[in-house]
């Protein structure tokens, strides 16, 4: 199969931005699509053409199946790039464009569906080795079962709605004595949230980090790892600062566990970029899940190799074999990057409106993925996500500094943003040691209310 | 020696800024100094004090060395980062703050007087083994003398006035036919020009290329150099297109001239950054000059070792070893910097005045260093660079897509710039294939007149 010559982006803001820059940089044609809203979006302004699919909702629009591929008909688009979020992870759409002789930019839809399933993404991942929290086979239905499990996984545990999400008809055990009443609790709520009383366990982990792996397969049996990223900065399960690799899990460590997703994704005959999530604790990867599109983090792992994860992306949906072998692959220095939202930094209310001012940090390692310009009007309808800064040093310390003298020059007036809190985070003594759970920011937060 | 708590930045414009981010992120207090006319600029904006050092004309401001010395005295600066113009070369003045026990971030005065002279310079390279071009070993006192010069060399010859510059009592005698009217004509030149009849040959190069090396010292006997650079693309002996790595050198050869000049630096116990310039012609090196300070194109340099050359010339500077050895330095992918010029792209007259829309190019392999901003007045009375634009691929053609991609994203509405040039030439077979040598943008200017 040859290379694309036109490929549809069917995202917004940042993220069609940077792959619209992947395209331009390939000798691809781009076509941006939009919604009312974003009639004067930066990648709209950029793209070699432009198809409006769709009133201001998400739903009417950047879901809109048929108007997209409606899109792709008239400007002849043989590729769509989906981004993340969206459509990026639906493998109906995955199998619609595939019945149109359409490429889409990312994994089968058999995979998308296989990792988009809790349940059958745990069992595929045990199939291929990776470790999962230790737990229940299946539902747990009796209070002699819970017991019985516990005893065997080891306490503290957690209990969970097999058809849940969101924490609802989630419960911990820390002991025996709490057991019965968890167990209860959790069936109850269960229930009530959806229609279902199943219930299964794990082990519970109390001061996790979130840490994950990108890996990058061509669907043909090769892939590799580009390095591990700990995203555990987290409010309200949204990650708002990730590095590149994490900086407390040994050298060893990474490059087994980085291996582990590696091999799996051989085995699985894995195509395009996927990340998968663990939880880490005392030295032990927990499998969460498997995200089977390119991740808002995916710059700073893009730093540390040299290596352009969307070019590949592209290349590998085109039919093209991975262009680097693990060995190739090679870590330098660290990176982070922080997710520049446009909220109130205290309340997190998203606050949208025009851009008076926008200057965005420079210099020597400082990379500014943003879809917005000065002039520019941020809807109130999607994310918050206005842009990124991702920085580079040699170090972490030296990545710290480089991060807080850019931080102090982004300049973004006419509405609030994520930057001041930011400013504050980096001042503190445990983002500079690096230490810090999946639970930091959230008590951080709580504690520095004003 | 400790390290500085606080530097004082002789200088204004993109370099001036360049210097102050690494002073914050090594944890440095800053001083701007500035002209009136750059009460504005974006150093001064950022700095922690700044102070007025005079008019607009930099004889009055930038050059007035009782100026910045009282400058340095009022901030209880202790040392004086000079960027490069202005005051950088001139060892009156680092002898001076010497004097006054304030450190000078550059060599010592006694090599910058070495290097600064042009037949003491050529006289020490030798002797440090540096290859020069072969030619006279001083004046040229008669025309039997100059055929005996030419036969020895080798046709063609060139013949310059010793107390020469900018190409006055300069001739070129192809075969010895030429040689007796152009050593005549260069000796009246030179008397004419610069009082001083004396004239030297050298063997003359037809299409060289401009190739340097970048090296860096402690003074206290360390030295290495961080690869080479390509400054070849040149109007009116101004670089405007820089690459590292040098891409048509053989790599070996790259690394003969790198050690040649590292193991140089060493003898002469040189500290600080330097930069080493040759003529590059049939595999051969022939050294031009030695620059005794930090060059505008030292990003291309940063950004294939991740080495930051900034943070290298104060730690040196406060009396640090140097803090990498050779076998550390790498050379990750390339990279190409263009020097955005507040000028007519075909015309080259200055365009100063004020900038009423600015947009930098942003995302994957992109540094931009530029000390602009929307609404900023860019005044008439200084060099007209503004910018720099610095793009880094895994290769030389990924960096030419790159660049060419971020060409197309950037805004500066308000004055004319250089861009829409680097637009053109990246098109052109020759820029495609990295054949040129020094001559090769004037011609293409001469052939492109609109």
């Amino acid at each position: 199969m040859a290379m694309f010559s036109k490929v549809l982006i069917a995202n917004r803001g940042e993220i069609a931005l940077r792959i619209l820059r992947a395209c331009k940089e390939l000798g691809i044609q781009t076509v941006a699509v939009h919604s009312q809203a974003d009639a004067n979006a930066m990648h709209v302004r950029l793209a070699d053409e432009s198809v409006c699919i769709g009133p201001n909702a998400a739903k009417d629009s950047y879901l809109n199946i048929p108007s997209i591929l409606a899109a792709c008909e008239i400007t002849g688009a043989e590729a769509v790039h989906p981004g993340y979020g969206f459509l990026s992870e639906n493998a109906r759409f995955a199998r619609i464009l595939e019945e149109h002789k359409i490429s889409f930019i990312g994994p089968s839809a058999h995979h998308i569906e296989i990792m988009g399933d809790k349940i059958q993404a745990k069992k595929t991942a045990l199939e291929l080795g990776i470790p999962c929290v230790p737990g229940s086979a299946g539902a747990v239905t009796s209070e002699a079962d819970a017991k019985r499990t516990a005893a065997e996984i080891g306490y503290p545990v957690l209990i969970k709605a097999a058809a849940g999400g969101g924490g609802r008809g989630m419960k911990v055990a820390k002991t025996e004595a709490d057991l019965s009443t968890a167990f209860s609790t959790a069936r109850t709520e269960a229930k009530a949230a959806f229609g279902d009383d199943a219930v299964y366990m794990e082990k519970y982990l109390e001061k996790p980090r979130h840490i994950e792996v990108q890996v990058i397969g061509d669907g043909q049996g090769n892939a590799v790892h580009l390095g591990t990223r700990d995203c555990s900065l987290q409010r309200r399960h949204q990650k708002v600062w990730e590095e590149a690799l994490a900086p407390t899990v040994p050298m060893e460590e990474q490059n087994r566990i980085g291996e582990i997703c590696s091999a799996a994704m051989r085995k699985m005959k894995y195509s395009g970029a996927g990340t998968v999530e663990f939880l880490y604790e005392n030295g032990e990867f927990y499998f969460i899940e498997m995200n089977t599109r390119l991740q808002v983090e995916h710059p700073v792992s893009e730093r540390i190799t040299n290596f352009d994860i969307v070019y590949e992306q592209i290349r590998v949906a085109a039919g093209e074999k991975l262009s680097l072998r693990q060995e190739e692959v090679e870590f330098f220095g660290h990176a982070i990057e922080v997710r520049i939202n446009a909220e109130d930094p205290q309340t997190f209310a998203p606050s949208p409106g025009r851009i008076t001012y926008y200057h965005p940090a420079g210099g020597v390692g400082v990379r500014v993925d943003a879809a917005v310009y000065q002039g520019y009007n941020i809807p109130p309808y999607y994310d918050s996500l206005i842009g990124k800064l991702i920085v580079h040093g040699r170090n972490r310390p030296e990545c710290l500094q480089r991060l807080n003298r850019a931080l102090d020059e982004f300049i973004v007036d006419g509405v609030k943003t994520t930057l001041p809190l930011f400013r504050r985070l980096i001042k503190e003594p445990d983002i500079q040691a690096g230490n810090y759970d999946i639970h930091w920011l959230e008590k951080y937060l709580e504690a520095n209310k004003e």
